[in-house]
């Protein structure tokens, strides 16, 4: 196995997070090619099309918050690998179907053409079937096999049958927490309301409502899944709850900034797209200086949640920084 | 508790498996109304959409093979409700999305506008989605409870903590069957080659995987989650296996022929919609008679391999006899 660094600190200097972050999504990226039916398995179209939208350049900002809150909670990495895996794909189907030309009829998604302008419509929603049934596909496999730490057999052998059942009962939770997240009252539900409001006159509380559902419901959920795959105690569990919910809504604030100040060359789509659709957005709505500050409020409540980790705490705590600072 | 009829004889007059057909689509529908978000739960466009194609009058076919599978292995009704309403919302998504214009562009399906005609293109697809979602939710939820049987308490206590250890993990293994059925190796698969054959020339091999996948994968996937949900010895989930196999495509060969004979009032569905696009089927590569023979031929294998069952399997044998002579 591979060598980790230690990043069980209270803070994170910005090369040193840069340096967890990719390492991170090199461990996701890795499982999600372990995790995927290869792009020569039959049918191949589809595993293809499934392949390009995955590995299309994805940060991995889902899988990396599972990750990081299983580990503050005293969980291990390769426990929570492939809910992180899961929870990729979720979002990867998301993406695709949200890209139709139904949808947002969107040809372009990170500077790459998107998965129906490829391999057309008809594939594109089969594509986004597949990944979203495979998530749980990934999500009900045995877990991996737990290192011995030197017990004696007779005990390491109860423990491991013990480990097995509570395991049935904890994946059980997780596919629970994040079926709920992903349906029609999470981010489908988001999606739905997105869609209703296209072209109408949208106000603050429901602005809120969508992004809570579309982005901010997948993100919680993450939170929550890791905390959940650690054995979180039930204030941890809240603590990572209360930072899921302030970051996930202050990482769309921050995406409406960005759209709206960004580039072609930055973000990978077309800037200002948001505003040429005449949709709602938090600075609209409430100006972009309004919106930084309720985006730097709401990062700074969720690092206040995870102190109780301590140390343990940092890479989320930086993450949640890294969301309001960064510019792409 | 609603009393019901015993079936358990050798064989079933078509009455009586009429009767037993229709008590149990009742159970059925009633499951899925209580498991489904209400028509007005936010947000109720999404909602509205999904029961209006979960309600269309389908026959419930693949959920009562579940609790025909279930109680044949020696099962509850009661345990298998759940695994049965979430497989006909899989059912149902596959149609929604089946239908959608940049597939099958079906505006009718049972006589009925199919969901994008009514709710628009947008909202069928996430409806699908929502559905495909709901059903893992409704397959992570606690079992119902068991009734107690005038055991000693102590002992009750004990059994019941086993059990609910037990069905974690048997929770698992259903959710794992039944995503590898619907996902890009099973349904999702079937459906994407029935796409890529269209407009091509399609040999008896590739219609085969093409059922086989499409309808096949789920059929099969019922009959070994009801096994499973009774704890199923192997040489009885084997026989359920080799029983959903043959009926599997002998329903797709029946479905083939009707589509040729049939008319609008029988099917809700343009009769010959097949022919017209020139798809392949098995009449049109082996003719009728010989698809005939081979139906026959496949419900009669699966009715033998039921034998295992005694009594048991009555309504297993009736059902594979009704799916070759049903007209509609």
């Amino acid at each position: 196995m591979r060598t980790r660094k230690s990043y069980e600190r209270k803070s994170l200097t910005p090369e040193e997070l840069g340096r967890y972050l990719e390492e991170r999504r090199l461990l996701v990226d890795e499982a999600l090619d372990r995790y995927l039916p290869g792009a020569g398995d039959h049918p191949k179209e589809i595993h293809e099309a499934v392949r390009y939208s995955v590995f299309a350049g994805g940060k991995r900002l889902r899988p990396i918050l599972i990750l990081a809150a299983a580990e503050a909670a005293g969980g291990q990495v390769e426990q929570a690998l492939a809910a992180a895996a899961a929870i990729e794909l979720i979002h990867t189907y998301s993406l695709i179907h949200d890209d139709l030309p139904a949808m947002d009829d969107d040809d372009y998604r990170r500077g790459r053409l998107t998965c129906h302008k490829v391999y057309g419509e008809a594939m594109a929603i089969l594509a986004g079937d597949a990944l979203l049934t495979q998530a749980f596909i990934l999500l009900s496999l045995p877990p991996p096999l737990r290192q011995s730490s030197g017990q004696a057999s007779g005990q390491a052998e109860q423990s491991k049958a013990t480990d097995t059942q509570r395991s049935a009962e904890v994946r059980l939770g997780v596919i629970q927490e994040i079926a709920q997240a992903a349906g029609s009252k999470g981010m489908v539900g988001g999606q739905v309301v997105d869609m209703l409001y296209e072209d109408r006159e949208v106000d603050l509380p429901t602005l809120t409502y969508l992004h809570e559902h579309k982005t901010g419901a997948l993100i919680r959920a993450c939170l929550r899944v890791g905390g959940l795959l650690a054995s979180a105690a039930s204030e941890q569990m809240e603590a990572l709850t209360r930072y899921g919910e302030r970051i996930g809504l202050a990482f769309q604030i921050v995406d409406d900034i960005l759209d709206l100040e960004g580039n072609l060359e930055a973000l990978g789509k077309q800037a200002g797209s948001d505003l040429r659709k005449k949709k709602a957005t938090f600075p609209s709505l409430l100006g972009i200086e309004e919106s930084r500050r309720w985006a730097h409020r709401l990062v700074s409540e969720a690092k206040q949640a995870v102190v109780i980790f301590g140390d343990r705490g940092a890479a989320l705590a930086a993450i949640a920084e890294f969301v309001v600072m960064r510019r792409g």
